[in-house]
Formats: C-alpha cells, structure tokens, sequence
C-alpha cells in the first residue's frame, strides 16, 4: 500500500491519486503493514485530513472526540464512522491538542493494548518522556508530525490531499521495534507524505529554528504595528506583509507549542537576541569605525542564511520569473493563462499585485528557465506586456 | 497633466493608460506645472523607471549617470536622452545611491539655478540636514520616496509602470514655496503613483517601522539558518518563506540605508527587543505563574499590529480565499481561470502551492465574498475540487 509517486495522478480519485495502488507488501513480511482500522482521536483540521485520506484509500477508519458535534461533522464529511466499544484498531493516530496529547496517548495506550500509537503534535521530546515518566508502553509508541496545516482549522477545512508532498517527521527512539514502527511508514506514505526520520531532540530543535522562532520574530514585528500612525501603516509594502503574516496566527495554540518546546525555542531566541544587541550597538553611531562593516555582515548573514532555504527562494532556485502587466477585470488573467497553456509552457507559481482603485495588475508568473525566452517572445507576440 | 483614474486603462500605452491625458493646466495658473525636460541623475532601477515613465506621456527627459554603460543602457532602453551641456532641465530628478544623494542633490542646484530639483532616497531627514547645513538653496528642493521597488536592480529591471499605485511620499518642508513644489505633484501623479504628503521626520519614522526595522528582523532571523542542519532547514514551509525573504535583499543599499536612518530604526529595534527579553524570560520557566498569560499577550499583540496592514491581509480584509485543485500540468490553471472568467467572478490574487514531484497543486484564489458560493457551486459543477 505505500504509494509512490508514479501512482499519483493515476489512482480512483483521479486527479488526486489516492486511490489505492495495489499490493506492496512482497518482500517485508516481517514488519507490519498498515490493514486498519485505524482509530482517529481528534477530528480537528489534522484528524479530519487523516480519516479523509486513509478513507480515500479504502481503509476503515474510526473517530474520537470531545465534541459530539464535531464527531458528527466529520463522520459526515466522509472521515470515518464514530468508534463503538468493541473496535479493534491496528493503528490509533492522536491528532488533539498539544496540551493534552500525552494524556491521550497514555489512555490509548492502556484501553487498546494491541494498538501502534502515534501523534501528530509539533513538538515531541516532552510528550516521549512524560510517558516514559508516567511508565506508558512506549514499545507501542511513536510520536510523528506532518508538517501540514492551514491557516484556519476545524474538521470542514479537513482534506484528503492535506499531507500530499509534505515533510512528515517519524521520532524515532529505541523502546519500540522495527516491525512495529512499519505501521507508522505506511501511514505516512499513504497519505503522500514524504516520511522524515528524526530523533524527537532533531525533531524539536528543527521545528524551533524553521517555525517556532520565525512565529515569535514575526509576531514581535506585528506587535510594533499597534500604536503607530495610520500614515505610517500606509506606507507598508510586500515586505512587512510578508514578515507579519505568520502574526495572524491562532494565539491559544501557539501558546501550546511554545511552552511544550520552550527550551529550543529559548536558545535560539537567545542567540537572535545576541545578533540584535549587536545590530542596535552598531545603529548608536553608524559613522563609527567599524559600525557600517558590522551592519554588513549581519545582513551579509541574512542572505547567507535565506540561500540554504530549498526550493524556490533557495539557492537551486529552480524557476524563474517573469512579470506580466494584466488589466484588472474578469477574464484577462484567464486569458493570460489560457494563452500561456497555448504556448505549452507550465506554470509553476503565480502571484498577483494590484493596489486598489488601480486597472492595471501584475502577475508574477515562474515557469522553468528555459522556457523564459520562447514564453517572452510568444506573450510579447500576442500583445501582452513583460515588466521584467 | 494630471493622471486621474479614470484615464488609466484608456491612455495611448493602452492597458498601461501612461499616454497624455490633455491639458489639467486651467485652474492652477500660479502652480508650475510640470512640462520638462526632466534631468535624471542616475540611471539605476528607479532612475531609469521614472525616464519610461515620462518619455511614455511625451516628457522629454535627459540622463545623466556616472557609469557611461548604465547611461547607454538605459538611453537605448528608451528612458531618454543621455545628457548634454546646454540642457535646461525644468525638474531634475536625483536617483544615485543614499550615501551619495546630498552630494548629487548639491551640484545639481548649482549647476542648475533655474531648475527645482528632487530625489527619490528612502531617507529623508538626513539630506535636507545636509544640504541645510552646507548652504544649498533649499528653497528649489524637496525630497521624495517612491515606495516602489523590485528585488533585482540596474537600467535592464526599469520599468514604466513601476509606480502605479504604489505610495510616493513628498517630504515638505517650509523653505520651498507651494507654487514651486507643484512640479513634483505633477512627477508623481504623472508617473501613476498616491502622492503622500508627511515631514522629513514622519517619513523617516514611518519607514524605519515598515520597512527597514522589517528588514533588520528578516536578515538576523535568516542568519540563524546559516549553520543549522540541512535536515532541519528542510522542514521550512511557507512561513519561515515569508519571514525571511527580504533578507536576500542586497545589503550594500541597506547598510546605507540603515546607516542614514540610525536613530529611528535604533527605537524601534529597542521597543522590539524589550518585547523578545520578556518573551524569552517567558520562556525560562514556562510552567511559572503568569508565564503562559505573557506569551499569550505578545502573540495577540502580533494578530493586533497585522490587523492594522491595510488590504487584503489586514482587519478590512476584503476578499475571500478558497482553495481548488490543479493538475500539475500545462493548460490546467488556464482552464481554472478561463471557467472562472466564464462565471463573471474577478480574481482578486493567486497563490499557488505545490511541492515536487507531486502531480497535484493547490491554487488559493481570492475573490470578493460574495461571489464565493455561486463560484464554488459553478467550479464544482463543472468538476473542479474545491479543498477550503
């Protein structure tokens, strides 16, 4: 049942790809294949997203959760039935909140003694030893998180694609067997998740530098915003808008992961703070000896570090960009598109700009480097404005 | 000369709505009215921008650079004429580097006494200080700030449009008179841009706060990535995407302008770290009394500052976004917006997400709200999945 990624594109869902690929389990005999049911504790954004794709599959899911009206809902929704005592489930995924996970997987543990337990927290050291504290099976345990979600959440928002080419962290300790993690690896892979193995200290340690830090120095950013005058705010751009737009996140959650991973995150902040005293040492007297050197090599760093980001803003950055000029009314960016699929290029990314009571938008259109030239000329021969 | 709204969309350059819209010269006979020609110093992205711009309404426009390749470039470009003694600039329009603007702005007086001239630094206060200090004739000064950019530079990246919509501050200051300063509303307004008026002070202040502290933020949180492990940089998403893309930004340019606008840029870096010592102090001992609370109160203040960004992130956001699936191949968003078009609905900004080797991509499209129920039904009756 792991999918690989010729299945994608192909399966019973169609455009999805996740219908099941057939058989895989030729040559593992030994370790344990995910058959199901599997039993889904939570049926928030994450839960939901877990019972629709592994439905979407063909395996039997069941539901738990606190609320009876989003139980209902997502069971609706297509995720699964609601669990009846009696189920046996082979896997149980535990998607609730952070502060209460290790309790929920203790209770697991203990009512479903045959059960593999995983969890989808985002932050995993802590939940591992309160177990271990509170003398849980962890030769049945493994913690795991999907590096997935949105920014609203609830069991509607749910998808079966939600994990599809996403990093999905095993955390890997050494109380539970090799054949019995294999559960976990089918899970991940069937939902199209890229499986990640790390200790759960990597695993916490990661997750401090690439989400938790840049959560705290973007909302520190936004908190500057609140008393300043409205010229002021006027004058912001894409660059504000793009270091603040972590800041809408949901406090009370976040609140969670920074407390359960608060020692990671302190480091780092610490470390940050560091660079900060420095930057502001260097700003008393910018004609100082020395203060300009210092400045540059801060952002010097900055460009440094942005560079080791994979993907598109990395350093294999592997698309480029073209800017085209779009009137602002319905029907032109469709005609653009349409006229680009003509020409046969792919688009790999777009970003509309257009400022209010303006007629005229740019789109930021990234397609492969090799296709910027033909593209330009085909676009430039069909009326259309390139702006760079 | 004036750009009014209504003339864009309908002007000679077409979609660009740049070509002369007639007179606007009746009632306003004191005013100097902008007629040209326009010296431009510089000839960089923002000087070779503000050449397209008024060569594409008829403005005759002279460049200057100091490097004779750059000049070549932009006079073959098509942002005018490289400059020659003897030229009688009406306005001339400095756009050299910020450490080297006073000294431009200087000779430009003196080398021409009949001309009003203006610059386009991000910093303000510092310039009119020097030019002060050093006796210029101030009274045929006035500074300015498109806030208009890209992340590349040079003669090649200019463009006419650069300014439409984009605010553009005039930095006012007693010593020119309001019949001279009209020329500069008529640069800003011819070249499409919101003309903003504010002192030298609240400028310099007002983006201290929006962009450069911004900056500051992004590059020292981007230099955290530089020696971490490759499997934890690996997990970044979208967020730390966002927070730390400015900090490719080139960091010759901001030690300037950093340098130039120490003291504002110097607060609010101190407001923030007051912020991060007690975020960090939080975070010590998470389980404290009152811990949690404080965490909590810094990350609402962050969904309070980025709720006062005007547009479409912040507290009047305006449009709705929904989420639909896109084969990853040629011709399948052309079709996505093609139907959107067929519907009638306006596309108000794309983003598109998808990850490697992965079949599928996820087109968030914005729109007003209340189109959202009659195109979501419309899409999925013609088979498109809607996923949020």
């Amino acid at each position: 049942m792991v999918l690989d990624s010729e299945a994608l594109g192909s399966g019973a869902l169609g455009s999805l790809g996740l219908g099941a690929s057939g058989s895989g389990n030729g040559g593992s005999a030994s370790r344990g294949r995910l058959v199901g049911p599997v039993r889904v504790v939570g049926v928030g954004l994450l839960g939901t997203s877990v019972g629709l794709g592994l439905r979407a599959r063909g395996i039997e899911v069941v539901l738990a959760d606190a609320s009876p009206t989003h139980l209902s809902i997502a069971a609706d929704y297509g995720a699964g039935r609601p669990a009846v005592s009696g189920d046996k489930p082979q896997l149980v995924v535990v998607c609730v909140p952070p502060d209460v996970t290790a309790d929920v997987i203790a209770r697991e543990l203990a009512e479903y003694p045959e059960a593999i337990v995983t969890d989808v927290a985002s932050v995993k050291l802590e939940i591992l030893q309160n177990l271990r504290v509170r003398g849980a099976d962890v030769s049945r345990y493994i913690g795991s998180h999907p590096l997935a979600g949105r920014e609203r959440g609830g069991p509607l928002q749910g998808r079966a694609d939600l994990f599809i080419g996403r990093p999905w962290v095993v955390a890997a300790h050494d109380a539970i067997s090799y054949p019995r993690a294999g559960v976990i690896d089918d899970l991940i892979l069937d939902l199209g998740a890229t499986l990640v193995e790390m200790t759960p200290e990597e695993h916490d340690r990661g997750v401090a530098l690439v989400s938790h830090v840049p959560q705290v120095v973007s909302s520190l950013m936004a908190r500057r915003l609140i008393d300043a005058p409205s010229a002021a705010v006027n004058l912001a751009g894409q660059g504000l808008r793009d270091v603040t737009r972590v800041a809408a996140s949901e406090p009370e959650l976040w609140v969670q992961i920074l407390g359960a991973n608060a020692a990671p995150v302190r480091e780092i902040l610490a470390a940050y703070r560091d660079d900060l005293d420095r930057f502001i040492d260097a700003l008393d007297d910018p004609a100082a000896p020395g203060a300009r050197r210092r400045v540059a090599e801060e952002l010097a760093g900055g460009n440094a570090g942005v560079a080791r980001l994979p993907g598109k803003h990395g350093i294999d950055r592997r698309f480029s960009t073209m800017i085209v000029m779009v009137d602002d009314k319905p029907g032109q960016l469709a005609r653009l598109f349409n006229e680009i699929g003509e020409i046969g290029v792919n688009l790999e990314d777009v970003r509309l700009e257009h400022s209010p009571g303006v007629q005229v938008g740019l789109a930021e259109i990234s397609v492969v480097p090799e296709a910027v030239e033909r593209l330009t000329e085909e676009l430039v021969a069909r009326g259309w404005r390139i702006a760079g």
